[in-house]
């Protein structure tokens, strides 16, 4: 297919601009870079010619769908490394490539200025009144007049064998004929690079996002009841308060009956048991419908406005598997495997057997039919108000059914967010980032050591990965109660969330739990908590003395207040010269935020923190505020070492932000 | 366009394998990975699907034009790498991708090994017995047989309620039911990686060679005279008993008169000056003419058979631009371009121009008529037996001309070489690299200390562009002459000598001004030669007494003797705690090349070598010789650390190949 920007046929190997190696791509453009809304997109490409001709190197973008290109030119950098940039001004999803061409006016200019010989510059001069002469064709009329009658000037100081060949030269670089000429380039010879490489443009909180996770059955006011909406929305100033701006639900739905599990997991259920909100489905209705416990429609939708009021979008999790009484199983028997008995084949991983949960059969016949009705699952939440989904394991189910889905609901509703919950392989997990989902749990949760800390962070946040993939990472979750935290100790929780506030934009505890302190295993060296709320009703005393959530509301309103903190990218490790000590800075425009966390919950633990005040607009020799920002003590450091020394006891961690001398030696901003 | 391995669009929903990162490969497919004939062509690909289903993956390749696929099952690494290999029988253009499927006979299978209840073991039976039956309908009638009986027996046992599961487990995982069942695989729903990658395998010297430059119209017996190939010819054996196996010339063709330059480039030649080479065409013709000094077109071809006689293959230089006296000027005037007074524009770069040199207008509306005639000359000189070409500044040509001709020509003559004289910026050669050229030019000649040699060489031997850019080193060429090797100092030519032909697995001498250790610049800064042959005759004693003929001799004997040599990616650089000593080892099989050259041409240098012997198969604690192949000395060294001395002004290298004990320690490989 000729595209509009190739070139005609018969002129195809008259083009003599290569462009190669348009980045940021992802896999040369099979999947789409991600940026939030309002960011500068820049775009680098190896552009360069034959010979010593100048090129001119164009950026071109367009929403996917929008009619018009945008154009911006692109400049040298050196190393024939071009660099072009725009903003982005609307979510949704995008196309750029870059065009080039060997522009004769600017090299007949860069020639002609080095040229020093008086009968060269006239014939310079004459090649000029051409090149003016044929860009005046392309112009319109207003300007086709001043390049007209620039070219005749010139045609007639080249004809006068006397005319001073300086003055000459400095006609035909007049800057104001130059660009207007530039204005109207010669293009029939331009190349496009040939791929138009994809972008995704999301919101805000796709980027930078505070999860809050909790069981809506156990928000009951008094113990013993099964939580509701209405509790939940009771409960929605106590999560303001605490800060997060996603307020995420593990399944709502009816839940199965059949094999239903009881407490802790056991393989009967009790009549009184509740059983796992992940075994979808029982005679009041499946994936679209409401346990009628939690509430009705009407019910859901006041929460989702209600938690909007407050600034809380309200997640829900989608999990694509049935329980053996889900309404699908009896509608769309061939959604299922059959076993050769004839019964619906459950979820196993021999010798483990899952009979409370059916898989679908994605290579079912009838395929289209199950990628529509798992589709219209989404569509339905989307129509009561939900835009951010955390998707339950997606990596067992396929993956061109995500990549469809995702782009397909995007497409009509570009404000959503996926999350994706795989925690598997490394290529699995990037994968699913790269086809469509917007963040990804990571393996946070197991990456303790300073060494593990600074090495994941560095491949998230500096890797090639982070062109897709957004990181989500959370010290716990339902099913991950990590053997650091196991026995409740203060210290490492709040180590854990500091770090996992910090270190990344988008981050989500698993409450109230967590900030409870809630740590005990259901076996010594189980990760699944004793009693866990995924088989029971639980009650929480969120106004326990113990409770975390000061710091909690704290930590939220530094990452809301600190640009700094909205993003990945800029993460730097700082050395330290403890083992014990991790310390890392961000910067965001003026905002520096330099964050220092003990990692041992059981000493005292000091040492020097390397820093370069030059990376932050502070010059060495001056001395310069850090505020701790959890504390509000305030430390005075000067140069590259500054001493550290943190007690778990009190507060295991310092983010501080770096505050300036501004204007004279007696004027620090922080006086401000 | 559905390829032929693509599943049916009714289907494409039910596809569940990955196939991702397919690798080696060029800018995803762009552009050619190179290999050699009868080299192991390893391929990786990352594979994968949802859930815990097993995958089959195959590497599949054909040659360019031939029908049919071959494939070979590629075999699983772990991180979801997979890899599979094969050999190269041939020269010429190959294409190669990776298919996977989720094979539900291995996925049954791999479930079945981990069941344990019994009354699981009997309807996993059962479903064997519908796959052994599927797979039967796949099989020839041979093997139908076997896999039905397989299917029905395992349909009896699992009826048998009484049966024992073990017994029953043991028929099923049989050995030879499962090959069977694996040939005949339901493939229905294989994905293939969506690009086939290209790949061009040449011949073995395009990997390893080695290039003797010299002027034939110096090589006349007496001074004074013009040489010819008659007299080049007389020459050969002196090329054979130095050991280089490609002979290359400056361009042979009529030298223009009209603005003919002098010697030393003085702009106005006398009458009995020769000219530049590359002035090419006058009237007794262009490209594809001699210089009737040289000798005829038999000649020529007497002069290719000869020098194929002694494994010699000639060079030429094909340099595309026209002295004002080509014929190419007259007939073809559109193919260059003509300034504002009528006059064809001559090469410039302002202020510098070269009034001597037409270059062609590549933009120009023949182009299609200049790319034939282009590409006529090197069918000429093919039909003259001529498969190595050095081209001259391809970068001042356009890189599509190149791609179309290097693609047309070695698709008819497969064992072409053809060498970038493109010193230009590294974008542009790798560029050049990629688009077709088999060899290319390198920095080499600027790259002297430790420091820089180890970063240049560790990039190329090591760097993602060794899969296409082959480099070729040169110590010195008739345009750079290295500051270095000013004054002719002998320990400079041998240590630059040594390095280039162990660092590089193909590299070449400009002679015979090299092994005569010539060196006077035109001025005291210039990388000319004072009198070059560019411009003028010269006539060489090639049995000076200082000469190194012999060294080299010896030097490229080692090389074709020792397969270590051949190859560039086997580089490892190895420690050494004096700057001035550089080391490296290279191994190829059981052949191990350990190079340490003394960088400085005044003084003594010694220092401790390190070096893993474990790399090489040899125990710490054991001894091995290195025996001195320049010398033929013989040192014990043992474990990593070893004592080295070089002394310039005996030999400032060592190359020396390692040799094992083998069997008891009494016996060395080396007493053999």
């Amino acid at each position: 297919m000729t595209k509009k920007h190739d070139p005609k046929p018969e002129c195809v190997g008259r083009v003599r601009a290569v462009v190669d190696a348009v980045r940021p791509s992802v896999d040369g453009g099979r999947f789409a870079v991600k940026r939030i809304v309002g960011d500068e997109m820049v775009v680098d490409a190896d552009c360069f010619t034959d010979s010593h001709d100048v090129l001119r190197v164009m950026l071109r973008w367009r929403t996917v769908g929008g009619a018009k290109f945008s154009e911006v030119e692109m400049v040298a950098l050196g190393n024939d490394v071009w660099r072009g940039a725009f903003t982005l001004p609307t979510i949704g999803r995008y196309v750029y490539t870059v065009i080039a061409w060997v522009d004769h006016f600017a090299s007949w200019r860069h020639e002609l200025v080095r040229r020093v010989d008086a009968d060269d510059v006239r014939v310079a001069a004459q090649v000029g009144a051409i090149l003016l002469d044929e860009a005046a064709t392309r112009a319109p009329a207003s300007d086709r007049k001043t390049l007209t009658a620039g070219a005749a000037k010139l045609r007639q100081g080249a004809s006068d064998a006397e005319s001073d060949p300086d003055l000459l030269k400095n006609l035909a670089l007049d800057e104001t004929l130059t660009t207007l000429a530039l204005a109207y380039p010669e293009r029939s010879l331009e190349v496009a690079y040939p791929v138009e490489l994809p972008l995704i443009v999301d919101r805000q909180r796709a980027r930078a996002s505070s999860w809050y996770e909790m069981f809506p059955r156990s928000a009951a006011a008094e113990p013993g009841r099964h939580g509701s909406f209405a509790d939940v929305e009771t409960r929605l100033p106590y999560i303001a308060e605490l800060g997060f701006d996603v307020l995420y639900f593990p399944p709502i739905h009816p839940v199965g009956r059949v094999r239903r599990k009881g407490k802790n997991n056991a393989l009967l259920a009790e009549a009184t048991d509740v059983g796992s909100p992940w075994a979808i489905g029982a005679d009041e209705g499946g994936h679209t419908a409401i346990l009628p416990e939690l509430g009705t429609a009407a019910d859901f939708r006041h929460l989702v406005a209600m938690a909007s009021n407050l600034g809380i979008d309200i997640a829900l999790d989608i999990a694509f598997q049935c329980a053996p009484d889900h309404p699908w199983v009896k509608e769309h028997p061939n959604w299922f495997r059959t076993r050769p008995d004839g019964s619906v084949q459950y979820a196993e991983n021999p010798p483990k057997k899952y009979q409370d949960i059916y898989p679908f059969n994605f290579e079912t016949d009838d395929w289209i039919g199950l990628w529509e009705a798992l589709k219209g699952v989404f569509e339905y939440w989307i129509g009561e108000g939900v835009t951010i989904f955390r998707v339950d394991n997606p990596h067992t189910k396929p993956f061109s059914f995500w990549e469809w889905v995702i782009r397909e609901l995007k497409c009509e509703h570009p404000q959503l967010i996926f999350l994706a919950e795989a925690f598997t392989r490394p290529k699995v997990m990037h994968r699913l980032a790269k086809l469509g989902y917007t963040q990804s749990y990571t393996y946070f949760t197991w990456r303790n050591t300073k060494r593990e800390l600074i090495e994941y962070f560095t491949e998230l946040s500096q890797g090639s990965g982070r062109e897709y993939f957004r990181p989500n990472v959370w010290p716990n979750t339902p099913d991950i109660l990590h053997e650091q935290l196991h026995g409740g100790r203060r210290p490492v929780y709040v180590a854990r969330l500091v770090l996992a506030a910090t270190l990344a934009a988008s981050y989500g505890i698993y409450g109230p739990v967590y900030e409870l302190l809630e740590g005990t295993p259901r076996e010594a060296a189980s990760e699944e908590y004793r009693d866990s709320e995924k088989y029971q009703l639980r009650h929480w005393t969120l106004d326990d003395a113990g409770s975390l959530r000061g710091l909690i509301a704290r930590i939220n309103r530094i990452r809301r207040e600190n640009p700094a903190l909205q993003h990945d990218w800029n993460l730097v490790f700082c050395g330290t010269d403890n083992d014990q000590l991790i310390a890392y800075a961000k910067q965001t425009g003026d905002n520096v935020i330099v964050t220092v966390v003990n990692l041992d919950p059981n000493h005292v633990q000091s040492g020097w923190v390397d820093l370069d005040p030059h990376a932050f607009g502070v010059d060495e020799s001056a001395q310069y505020q850090m505020h701790d920002l959890l504390t509000d003590k305030r430390f005075l450091w000067q140069g590259r070492h500054n001493f550290v020394m943190l007690d778990p006891a009190l507060v295991p961690a310092h983010v501080m932000r770096l505050r300036r001398r501004v204007r004279s030696e007696r004027d620090f901003d922080y006086f401000l």
